[in-house]
């Protein structure tokens, strides 16, 4: 029995707030058990100084924690004067899981920033920030297509991630901060809507994994992000 | 009449929630009308090097704001790889409020760190920011009295703070953004308990300001930081 | 009595050393007692990205303190690669002050930098700054009207800062290092050449202080400020 | 056929020069290719704080590039003042891969830094420096019990790593620059001395994956990953 | 004929004032022609950590110039967030030369900072700071002797230091800014009491000099130093 | 004799490798002994922002020493986030001593840079950066002739360097690392291809140098100079 009381191949509960502050163009705050993240999009008429006069729009994701998120207060990154390389890795996974959902020509010149800052973190930060972050996204394109800014829309699919793992010998889905401290295998996995990857990073700790142990893990990972869209679906739906 | 709606002595819909997040020994979103305002206290049982074996405790603040708190998004700035000098007068003035209401010998060798964090902005954060904080402060104290490891409560006085200012002319309390931008000037005061001022700093933004006008702003102030702390009292008591 | 032995109501010894040195368009070296602030105006003729192109000028102003300034040694910010949160809200504060002195429109498309860099520190070091560097405004502004360079004058007021705090119980103006590291509160007044006020910035050190409190240290900063002012128009007419 | 003229499972011609540099403890050269990364193993006699006194061992990695490694010059990162986050990541992906060939405990407690730096870039940088990684750090760890600082080989397994990627549809072992910058997929892949996992990490680039396309860069992989050990065992054997 | 009037071998005038700041225990102010420097000497009663244990004190120096010490303002480093490689070479020469100066373990566990802050630049500042630096750290010494903090004087000799160029053709002694931005050669020699060098730097500035300029230059720097250190000796004996 | 069994006019064994790496417009490792230097020339067809549009080009250095280069690991400079003041200092040198081979108006609007990255240090590292890299510039200017996009030859002599020194009081030549950390006195002498000096850099560690062994060191220097001069040749003719 997980410390949590879930079945192998439950999610924790899973709720989406959108509209949660009023200036960004997209506001989803996403709760998966006790992780809050909040992923504001923003967007932008410009582009970096790299795709300037190509007709092109980019997506890209900024990531940080409050410092007492967590158990124990974390430095701020403001004040130490540097993001950690953790952070810095999270939130290049966060931008290119978004660019793949998205056709940057279609998009335009614009410039989408995702901002996933978490206000509660009790695991699975990265991969509940991806899944906030593409309903933040789809909010804000559906106000540039509604104010008549993009005739077409350039999302062309949907994004969600999750993670997995294998604690004392069994994966499990959606593992919580207990779980994730104590696993000694580490995955998580970013699928589109049609069930393809966009990325798969899975990590031994401790001890290495088995061809075996992987196909378990992608199976699990599968079936919980078919859920976790369901519900981004439901959550846009609910309007 | 104020772009709100309110009287020039009104003060914005406040509203306090205590444990809004789960890890921090006190935490507690303070809500100004629009301005939201998440403020935790953390406690650490020790003090900086320059206060080591004196026997008596610290308490220190840090505040940032999310980049899409604001109408345009801000840049971040633990990004930019440094604070800055508008963040860091804010925290020295935060830092500063509320080490005045405790007694830092009675606290002991432990450091209390309040950590705003403006989820939303409309004006006035670093006054929401410091009414805020006492609460969390309260909370994280109280957590140590019931715990038994203070004897004796080290809070002396209960502190709020307010802004006033000059807006086409007319002294007004608690500005939000829009009659921030245009005011003449712009008053944040600090009081504590007992109605003695803690803090008192009034900038003239384009138009000198005189001493009738300071006392107008001096009185409007005094009396909207009797009702915050009405309503500090009340948050604890509706516990 | 004072340590200095002076009255409560009395200023340091005041004195101007203008064109302290030579390729600065202003410079001046303010003596305060034994603070002694070196402040240039230095002119250039842009002005800052988010003003170019309308037509107003740019006031700023940049603050350090030589690293033997003090009793103690303070190491150098430059090797320290950050300037430190009191020195930003010292340049913050300069910078206003000054820009409340003078019609940026009028002043045309020019920043006018006034470095204050303390060559000996005895209390009161952002105030003399203030002082002083309006002084070596004034003989910057001159020399582009001597030039011919600016057609009318931009200078509208007189700017001149004073320090007061209370000091064992007693209201005091003009504090020395030993009386500003023992007040109970400490108050920096900005005023302009009518008698209103610029900046009013008053915080509790230790003890909150009252209304009444806050009156007697008003009368006494106008009072020291008006005696500055009468310094600062002795020293334009000595030329 | 491929750019190269190599069969899609094919590997680039492989060379490790063993004690290419006098003064570390291990010493690697290795060329995949036109990729040369040069990886030395530095031992020192102490831990970083986080595990002081707990007997145990520490790896760690550092990564960087010649700025004309490349093609193009790529800015130097200490004159930039900071490590890119590709760079971050990448040492934390090969400190992590190493890690997982170590009995940390059996170290005791020293340090053992791999620095990983790339003399030329064709492709496949981060994967030969964990290959070459591990070789300086059998030659470091042969020290050690050579020198009797060591009873009992911490070493506990080998590890190596490849990168694999689908190229205009074809799954690819090994991929060259010119392979890696039109992939549409891009997988790296460290594996220990049992064909067990210690790091997969596949990411789209414009084209979702599917299972089957998965599988099939996994069963790339894994041969190559076979044969990059047996030529690390061949290298150790001919001494 | 020289820009300033002076023949080939001719100083410009010299000045040194002692005591001009009141804090540090070494304080001068040496001026060379426009050139102004405030040297100042601090003693702490420790050293850096590579020092400590081993009986031995440490000289050191940082260099500064204030922003507007030249003709056109320079961006003050703190503001820039790091020294340039010109200031760090500087303070690194201005050690270097100090040092020889002192026998280290006569000066027991203690640092000597030397700040040279440069007020007014007219060329030579490196040099005036190391004049001038001498006379602080004599000045400093001579207080700690005077208080039986040191029973014997660690300083073994007497260090001064000028520049020398070719301008035009003709090699010139102690350059203002206006030959130094025109020369040819420019080369800082450094000198003990005993007519030795410390420190010989020249640097073609466009055109390679012969060995015979090079001996014309030490020539006429030797000459210059003796004048140099005599007026340091006549500024000691003045008392 | 000295620890190498050199005679004390006698070079270390010198090696250059042409076209050591692929990427680069030159690139040449250069071997002095023990110390190797990869010293890459790469041409950019722009000029920095304080040059454009005079027609002029430019030349500039960055040295960099990999972290197990030295007998102890030296931390990464950019993990620690800044260049030494070691480092800022040898690339300046660098600089300018290869600038004095060139007519920067022959070259055009180019900039050539030139990384110098020892791989492997045992003293004299600066030195063998500047004869390496003035073969690297060769290299790369003689590749713009070739391709035509240069007319005229930029070249206007040939550049070596060599470090000189007083050990156990007697001047030698091209000092080990041994010979380098023991040495009372250390010179560096860059030369053009007439014997004519670029750079005479000496300073006294511990004990101040004579004019007598002044000459005798630069008698030395001008020898070893010579020699390198002719091995530079030797290695062009090689082709």
């Amino acid at each position: 029995m997980r410390p949590s009381q879930r079945r192998p191949d439950e999610l924790r509960p899973l709720r989406f707030t959108r509209s949660f502050t009023r200036h960004a163009e997209g506001s989803v705050l996403i709760e998966c058990g006790d992780t809050r993240v909040l992923c504001t999009a923003s967007v932008e008429n410009q582009v970096p100084p790299f795709l300037r006069g190509q007709g092109k729009g980019w997506i890209t994701a900024e990531y940080g924690m409050l410092p007492r998120a967590t158990n124990q207060r974390t430095a701020r990154e403001a004040a130490k004067g540097k993001q950690s390389g953790r952070t810095l890795e999270i939130q290049r996974l966060i931008g290119r899981s978004l660019r793949a959902a998205v056709d940057l020509r279609a998009l335009g010149e614009r410039t989408i920033t995702l901002d996933c800052d978490v206000l509660q973190a009790d695991g699975g930060t990265r991969t509940a920030s991806i899944t906030g972050a593409w309903l933040a996204l789809r909010d804000a394109i559906d106000q540039l297509l509604a104010r008549g800014e993009l005739a077409f829309d350039p999302i062309q699919t949907q994004i969600a991630a999750v993670s997995v793992g294998i604690v004392q010998g069994i994966p499990v889905l959606d593992l919580d901060y207990t779980e994730d401290s104590t696993a000694e295998t580490d995955m998580n996995l970013v699928m589109d809507g049609n069930g393809r990857f966009i990325e798969v990073q899975g990590t031994a700790e401790g001890v290495a994994f088995s061809r075996e142990e992987l196909d378990a893990l992608l199976a699990l990972g599968t079936a919980g992000i078919a859920q976790l869209q369901t519900a981004q679906r439901a959550a846009l739906a609910a309007e």
